[in-house]
């Protein structure tokens, strides 16, 4: 991303996402609100415990038995959320709530953790930029945490869970050998470090703006301040909730979260704070860069200016003098002395010494 | 609307409504403070289980008996509140405290949720466009909820409702099965809803200004901004406090409320942080477009000057030359030399061309 | 107040007032801080209950005796404080606090409740604009509420309780048949009311200045949102802590608050709040409209600069043509052609209409 | 001070005070921090009850026996802490903490009060302006109230404490009857009194810098605000805390303040709350004044520029058609005709009534 | 410091430094991350009690037998952070967190305390100016405080904590007579002192700034300005969080800390406090200080423009008039006055005192 040009990184089209196709219907009416991300609901089942692994693609929520009984963890991973019947099909599976459901479904969600008692719901935001036109992305993952269980729907097939799921299958880390939990908080520490990989994108972009404001300044780096606070503005949006989201994880009292998972769940909120306060610094600095350019253009106007005024003082009495001795006035007494010409000149130096003498005093040249 | 130009939608002519016709009263004195917004008050009667329903439209409150010992749901539906004596009798009949109807006739509330005991009163803003000139319009909307009835009163007859109302006659969703308290729920939550649908054309306009902005930039698109941001800080003023008056339903000890009605009061109250979030990040864009478009007419001014400036600093030489041998002097020794007016012509290229060199360093061309 | 011109209307000479006679006293020391507002110090006491009503007008407070064992409400109505003596001999006749004088008799006190067992001192701020000059006058009003009595002071004679005083001649709401806790209530709630009065009249004129604003545009204008800007300030300074000092009367722990009185206080307090929340709206809207005036002013300049480029760069090339053919050279080839002077025409038509095509490309026509 | 102009009035010259000497130290290491500011240490001690007073001037640390068993009050006052030893004596006397002293001599301490048991550890700032230059000056005063003593150090000899000194000398007031904790609140009363002071002094100089922006509006007045905002800055650093400070002796359990003294100090707590509420009044009205007075010049740049452009618009076609008549083509026809010179002036005149109608259609006359 | 130019002291290259690589890794992985600032890793072990002290440089942390039982205290310093392998032993002898490791292997940690029971970790900034280009560095340092042991990472060599390791030889001020948490207490008392001393640097540079920006003011202040504020910001992103980690040592329950240093902490979080005063007062100033800077080169720009329009209205005309007097006609009766000449000074003397009256009338001169 960094090899771009600043000018057309970051245009967020639109601050948030329409839902008033949702609007006037009555709660509890499943329907899909956003765009249609993905061709096709891609449904994969990850059942392990610290022995073993299997992985199933699913072709239709139909084919799905959930072995209620086996005791590891069951992760079910729905990439593509259009297909409404599905996503209703696999929570009812697992007895979530109709507003969960709901939730789910309506793309437009502030990030949150809900107790339902049985289960925890946590919904938050992906962000990537698009490899066409660098424009910043927003996708919504949502996350059930039952006992032993896992759900997660994302709105179209991100890559950002992939380490995870080569992590399982590579029976690397932890996460294979601790409970669902501990996978809920490896899928959300996924993400967030997600969010750090932007953020030090945005901020590259951000040395080249500097570098290209100290220089020419066009009308194009103050777009790209521009959108680039609105880009920030737009993740400030959905990462500021997510701290209190994961505050409730590390904090809540669910008994599904392990003592030992809280200790992670605590760094987890550390670095998301760490994202928000890293945002945070980026705005501020945009906005004294904003100043700064502000003053600088100003200044240079001003710079301008005097250039102007200098020449203009000096031309102007020295043109008027050509333009008297151009007159035909027929009794004009200095045309006819003979050092006239002379004398004219030597007027002419003086005003402009004189001139120059009084901007040097007033610190203009 | 986001078919108007942007240059004369928002004129949120009035910040705040008057009512110093109220101040001096005595508290207690009733009398309706606010424009009439309609010509008849019509009042309309909603009988509902989940088995019947009866829907009356009476003439006059003395004609409304109200079945005290139905075991259903009772919603008695004002629209138009100038008829102060007929407001009074309806409260009157459900044993509502003069302060309450005070508060319901005066239409410059703050939305606030006031818990009565045996009784629940909440008040808030409905808005809409006007579909003449665009203008943001508030309409005070007050709700009621007692043990088995729900009262409600419009300033004047809104569309709002309506979808709520289809969904009582057709029995759809979960209206007509469940509670009074439900029923205020699918009322709030159509109002917040319809929010979205408002804070959705503001954002379409704000895209329209965008680009008006990044185009020619007239006065008529900093107008633009500034009707916009007056609406948002307008709506602000009402939608900030409802946010405490939700919570209030949501965490509030009343128990007129149901432990499952507080789920989706909980989901309401996400809502309208989501509203706040979003008319927030309006506001900061829209404070970043105003900063970003003044420092681009600044340098905009900079780059005419620097033109202004280059012109003048060329020909200002020139013209003063030219003058100097337009002069009358008898002895002008270079006008008698052959090659004079050659001479002139180059020494005018020379100065052209060590200005246009001195602009090219100064990087000004 | 609507009709004067904005530019005049406010002009708040001191922020607050001052008290520095009053530093490096002992505390304790009585004396009046403030200006002199009132020739006399008028003292009416009230006694009334829901029967009966007597007012009479005291000449010297040693004249008072109050009823101590009168059953009904006692209201010591003092207007004018700098008779020292006299605001002294009537506290202690009620037992007040000498801190408690001292907070009466400066006139520089912030808003506040206080608790002091057996009696509660409210003191704030009654606003009203000057006739003569339209400037905003701030007064000081104490309030004691003890056991069946009430104590008021005013700086001045003000009508902003008159109202009250009317409502317990005539025996209107239910002053007459409440406490002193009411009485109390009564005259918060009527001065609370002109501060919403207050704030109309300048809404009015915001009104006015946006006129003003989009028309013209003169320095006056900023005057005039500089002199609002400034009058809201100090209002707030005033109202802010109110706020706070309403809230201890609804929620505090006192005896001498009555349940029934309590419902009322948490009205008022919502009208503080409401007044608060219309203010800062006021404040945010002048912020918009002082930027969108500083962006509006530089655009003109900008269109300013353009004309004035245009048109020098149209004509500092003719002119300077011009003045090469006004030139004396003997050999100047092209003055001896026949057509040479059509010539120079259709070169300045040139040169005018590739100026116009380049300046409309670059749309600054 | 208000006579002063308002160019030279402020001029903080360092935010904060150096101590980069006691940096690297071990703590508990003793050291005097801060520009040594009195030639000699003056310790004088007061020791009185109801009845009688003595007051001596010491002039060694070793000369002073505290009376231990004195029934009433000593106040052993030091002004100038140069001495550290003579410090370090006079606390290890009263027996108090290493850290304390050391805070007592480094006198780059934020305001606080801080609870050791025995007693109570009382640190705030005095302000003065400079009878030289108007600058603003801190001093640090240091307040230990134990059980029947109090310790006052002063980095120098301050007015600020004479009042006090007086009124024990005179037996005004309550300061003589009551103890030692009404000692320390009459010496904080006095402080507190002192901020009210200069924040007047600042209000008139600011009443002076308002009436300069009005008028000439030169360079001098920004830095007039300029520094009276960094003395507004540089004060609240240093009032802020105090709030915090004296809500700790008003609410703090400590049993060496009576309930009595606790009624005072809550009035101190509503001084210092109003110098607080009025520093932040003052800054943003100067705050409001720069965006004004931007506005102002930007406005009046605007209406310069206008001048210059309608002259311009008007004198170079005019200059133009002058210098195309003054050419010396042989063939120029116009030159030839009898009223061609009347001709020209009537066309002049038309080319000027034209642009003038216009300029008048487009407001800039 | 001071001696440089204020133009190129502050730049921040990069706002947090990078964790990229660490981001898809398994919690729990150990990498370094973060520059690799020190060419070797340098273990010093120190134990010592009031009596004894013993000081031991370690090649491989294979080397280092920790005496447990060992009744004074140990700290084992360690200096470069990027031989994952040593710090992972040691960590590992005194039974620390694998993700306690993980942070002090990532530099990129917001400062806090952590209460593991067992242990405290702290983690912590130091600042420091770059000798080449006064470019401000970050470096982590991490803090281990067991029961009787101190264990300490530091990214490079830093002489920060220099000075406590001399009193530890030298037997100076209460190290070694008191415990580990004496020690923690020490080390951290000496960073926060380097903050003042950074802090003092800066506005040492503030003042040099405002010197250049009341004098010539070009843009090379602006960039300092510029540079310093994104420092300020940068430094507050660590020192904001630090006052809450440190709060943790003051006011946590952990038995690790005794009361007596508790007294300590208490001083060392009021130090914190004051370098967050003081910054953002350098904040707040320098906000001011551009603020003041764009008025004044605004100001000065429109006195530039006075200066070129009262020329211009002074010499346009008269140059027309000269140029009339220039033109050809045949016809131009003034051209044959006697005292044409002199009537033509005489008015243009005339144009030229009005335009001066209007000026000054205006206050343009």
């Amino acid at each position: 991303m960094a090899q771009c040009a600043p000018g057309n990184i970051f245009t967020v089209s639109r601050v948030y996402k329409k839902f008033s196709r949702a609007a006037g219907l009555a709660p509890g009416e499943l329907i899909h609100v956003g765009e249609r991300k993905s061709a096709t609901t891609a449904i994969t089942v990850f059942e392990f415990d610290s022995e073993n692994m299997t992985e199933r693609r699913i072709a239709s929520p139909d084919d799905f038995i959930p072995f209620k009984d086996f005791s590891g963890v069951t992760w079910v991973s729905v990439e593509g959320i259009h297909d409404v019947l599905a996503v209703e099909k696999i929570c009812a599976a697992f007895g979530v709530h109709p507003l969960v459901i709901e939730d789910i479904l309506n793309t437009s969600q502030r990030p949150k953790t809900e107790d339902y008692g049985d289960y925890l719901y946590v919904v938050l935001k992906v962000f990537s930029f698009s490899e066409e036109d660098g424009e910043l992305l927003t996708d919504q993952v949502s996350l059930i945490l039952g006992r032993g269980f896992v759900l997660s729907f994302e709105e179209a097939r991100h890559d950002v869970m992939n380490p995870v799921r080569e992590r399982l299958r590579k029976k690397k880390g932890r996460v294979r050998t601790h409970g669902a939990d501990y996978l809920v908080y490896t899928l959300l520490d996924t993400i967030v470090d997600s969010y750090t990989v932007v953020t030090e994108d945005m901020e590259e972009d951000m040395d080249l703006i500097e570098e290209e404001l100290m220089g020419s300044g066009s009308d194009k780096v103050v777009e790209s301040i521009h959108s680039m606070k609105r880009a920030l503005i737009h993740m400030r949006k959905s990462v500021w909730p997510l701290r209190e989201a994961v505050n409730l994880l590390y904090r809540g009292s669910s008994p599904l979260i392990t003592a030992d998972t809280r200790t992670y769940m605590r760094d987890l909120y550390d670095h998301t704070i760490f994202v928000l306060d890293t945002q945070e610094t980026l705005r501020e600095i945009l906005s004294v860069m904003l100043d700064v350019y502000l003053t600088t253009i100003n200044n240079r106007t001003n710079e301008v200016m005097k250039v102007l005024t200098v020449l203009a003082t000096i031309f102007m009495p020295l043109t008027f003098l050509a333009g008297v001795y151009g007159m035909n006035f027929r009794y004009l007494p200095e045309l006819e002395m003979h050092y006239g010409y002379h004398i004219f000149w030597v007027v002419s130096f003086l005003i402009t010494a004189v001139m120059i003498y009084f901007f040097r005093k007033k610190n203009w040249l």
